[in-house]
């Protein structure tokens, strides 16, 4: 967006659609702070009526992305089917803002109004079954809320429309351009390399990770969160860390994007990494150039690059040796007596330990993608009416079994342990698998250019790390699609390649050279 | 609204305006929501872009009471200037829901757009430099704010009109059909009364409150709130208590009521007094009845009527013997060793210690109401333009001086003391002195009815009280006007006398029989 330079377009129509380009991503954000609420301190008795609520922002939200007068301005700015960025006079930062509005307006066109309201109603009505059905682990009680959220997406589906699978439509809305058949590819490939990785670190002899499983007193845990996250440079006076059942980052405002945490007393990684996680993504929110900060291009440019931000703090950083050389100092003096006896490299490994594991958010770098893939399937199948809700429990033990090789004993551990098809998100789950690669690569580039990541976490020396993704990443916001930015800062294409050499590096090394 | 029945108009338009009503108090809602969050867990740095989104918000809300939609609506079930409350052939709820949208969308009409969209950026904005200004006990600083917000509060005033005194028009927004000029006869008539009991008072042995200003840890006093708020009937699934700077209730929907405190940590009165207070105005909004929640409807008489809840648990309950005698020995334990000799009735004589002090939620009963006779002749005379902001804080000393015997010497303890003013809400003080007339007048009608209050209190008995204010008053939220509500509760109008009656016998046991 350097180059951006201003408007040569005679009748002023840039600056009216920037105009409502920001009323736009104002009424966003006030419809992000009832979700944000409704996560974190609504009394429950309300619950019933923030769907409501939800509803009608949402629905406010859709008429003014698919109005005409929106469809009358971008047709002015030279937008089109041919000409989906507008006209050639436009600056590229006008390019890049007409080409997102007309996208989100020709899709909101095909969805209609009241399809909006209902699948907003239902997806946070949806949430709050979720929550119980897992909490009594009784997918049945949890059937009928969710086949209603899957009839009305592929409902939604249809309505986008697509060329060659109805999924694609779905997917779409994550990972903008990105295909089933595409994703399918990458899985298949992914999982090859996989299970034969995890296969032979099974045979290996094993980490010790008991004493993650001690005694971590909350208060301490969010002690040593609150100054990793100083450290790494999250600025505490625009953003927050509150609690909530499942950690999620939205961002609310310019100078206002919030994350949350779930803390296990008993198990230290369910806090710290997904803090971690949560940060990454808050990162990349809080990145975006003063050219788009407080306009709609103020995004991730896919779910898929958001998570590689998040993935690549979770774990790339947070999972690193020169990460815990720093800082594993500090986290004995805060839990002595649960890391009694234990040292840097036994702590190194413990975090690091790969282990088939049921819940998607706990497992490891080696199995991780092997959750995902399973969803995808699962999600497919359901969307294309090859498998039914009421069959999704056993379908979801058969493709554990053969991938992950466990079952889960109780629903709450398997099916029921995600939020994302409670909100009506089926589409969402491969942007995860998709956010490893991407970090994966984008940290090849980022060592190639400057050299091992590891040295400078070990010296603390953060600010260059986050300087180098806010230039080359963060910044660009929504204006540059995500294969675009790939290849620009990698200079070549997505592929599964960097990944699989980032894990077979560092497991051989944790499992293989003892 | 026992008497609610259904509509007999034909053609389904009481339909539409419930559904238009509706969508209406969803937005009202998300718009407060936007505030609670600002005055509570909004990262510092999000200020200047909330009050962007808030100036949006208010808008949208403006723009659907001002519809020629809704105007149309109204107009098709009967409504016009000499039929306010629409045909006869409607219900006595539908009449009221007519009568109160009528009167929204006529003062609506009258003020255009966006000098509603200036007042809320501006109201927002002033926030934020009151609380630097009050800070940094600096007016200057907070004078540019002021003077703006002054001018289009006077701007608005001329945009809504009136028949004898500007100041009428921005009264009216707080407290419908009362006039300037019966304000300032009650409160002459208060003033002739009070300042002589307080001259009384003065001369008379004083009470002791040192021990008031001991060491109240504030989890201690967040402790024992809970548990009072747990008594009075607070339900915890359907509201909130979180802190701000400035204590304040607001209402998120049906089952969503939140209130805020400030601890002080060494004055005990600061936190749970007004704990109290905001509890009175949260189960105000808790109480309406099924038919009008989650309508427009449910929403307070006017800001006098709910004025007097606060003030009713605030003093009538919680600075009454009964109450003290329930909970002092709780008190005594939380905080055994600042209370360490302090019996039950010196407690309660500290508590209710009549002395002219210089900040107004901080002031007894006795001279509470002489610091809104001040604040009111100040603002009166800013809007009539009589008195300038640059010239306030002097004013402000003569007056304190006058009516109080104390003058302030930071700004911060006197003019900058108060949020109301940098919100722009002229017109707003009178009605707390309003609250405590009415709160005394529908006490002296429960006692009438169910004997002495105290005796409820002292055997914690809340229910019936409570049960008898959401009866009586409640559930008719805005569905009775003011006066009619007064009426049809006290059988008789708005006095002094009660109040009156209520101090003096108070305060002469407490002070003058000793």
């Amino acid at each position: 967006m350097a180059g951006a330079m201003a408007s040569t377009e005679p009748d002023g129509v840039m600056d009216k659609i920037r105009a409502y380009d920001r009323e736009l991503a104002l009424l966003k954000h006030g419809t992000a702070l009832l979700q944000w609420d409704q996560e974190t301190y609504m009394p429950s008795a309300a619950a019933e009526e923030r769907a409501e609520q939800l509803g009608l922002f949402e629905t406010l939200v859709h008429d003014r992305v698919a109005s005409d007068e929106l469809g009358d301005l971008l047709a002015r700015a030279g937008a089109g089917p041919d000409s989906p960025s507008g006209a050639e006079t436009l600056s590229g930062l006008e390019q890049a803002l007409v080409r997102h509005l007309y996208r989100e307006h020709a899709l909101a066109r095909r969805v209609p109004r009241e399809l909006v309201g209902r699948l907003a109603r239902a997806a946070s009505a949806g949430q709050v079954a979720w929550k119980a059905a897992r909490e009594h682990d009784d997918f049945e009680a949890f059937t009928p809320s969710l086949e209603g959220l899957l009839a009305l997406s592929i409902e939604r589906a249809e309505c986008l429309g697509y060329s060659e699978h109805r999924y694609d439509a779905l997917l779409d809305q994550y990972e903008p351009y990105t295909r089933t058949a595409e994703v399918r590819r990458v899985f298949e490939e992914l999982e090859r390399e996989l299970v034969p990785l995890a296969a032979e670190i099974a045979q290996a002899p094993q980490v010790d990770s008991a004493f993650l499983y001690g005694e971590y007193p909350e208060s301490r845990q969010a002690e040593f969160a609150t100054r990793v996250l100083e450290d790494i440079g999250w600025p505490a006076d625009r953003g927050r860390l509150d609690c909530s059942a499942h950690p999620f980052t939205i961002g609310l405002g310019r100078d206002d994007v919030r994350i949350t945490a779930r803390y296990d007393r008993n198990f230290f990684n369910t806090g710290f990494f997904s803090i971690l996680h949560e940060a990454g993504h808050g990162l990349y929110e809080l990145g975006f150039e003063e050219q788009i900060r407080g306009s709609t291009l103020a995004d991730g440019a896919s779910l898929g690059i958001h998570e590689s931000q998040s993935r690549f703090w979770e774990n790339l950083v947070g999972r690193s040796r020169g990460f815990w050389r720093r800082y594993y100092p500090r986290v004995r003096e805060l839990f002595p007596k649960t890391l009694e006896g234990v040292d840097e490299e036994r702590f190194y490994c413990g975090v690091n330990e790969v282990k088939p594991s049921l819940i998607r958010v706990e497992a490891d770098e080696v199995t991780y993608c092997l959750h995902i893939i399973m969803r995808f399937r699962l999600e497919l199948a359901l969307v294309e009416n090859s498998l039914t809700v009421k069959d999704l429990p056993d379908a979801w033990h058969e493709e554990s079994c053969r991938l992950l090789g466990i079952v889960p004993e109780r629903d709450a551990d398997g099916v029921l342990q995600d939020v994302h098809w409670a909100m009506g998100g089926f589409g969402y789950f491969p942007t995860y698998a998709l956010g490893n690669l991407y970090a994966a690569q984008f940290t090849e580039t980022f060592e190639r250019e400057h050299g091992a990541l590891e040295s400078y976490l070990e010296r603390g020396e953060f600010e260059p790390v986050l300087g180098w993704l806010q230039e080359r990443l963060h910044r660009h916001g929504a204006a540059k699609p995500a294969d675009e930015l790939v290849n620009s800062v990698t200079g070549a294409p997505l592929t599964a390649d960097a990944y699989m050499r980032y894990l077979r590096a560092k497991f051989r090394d944790i499992y293989l050279t003892a």
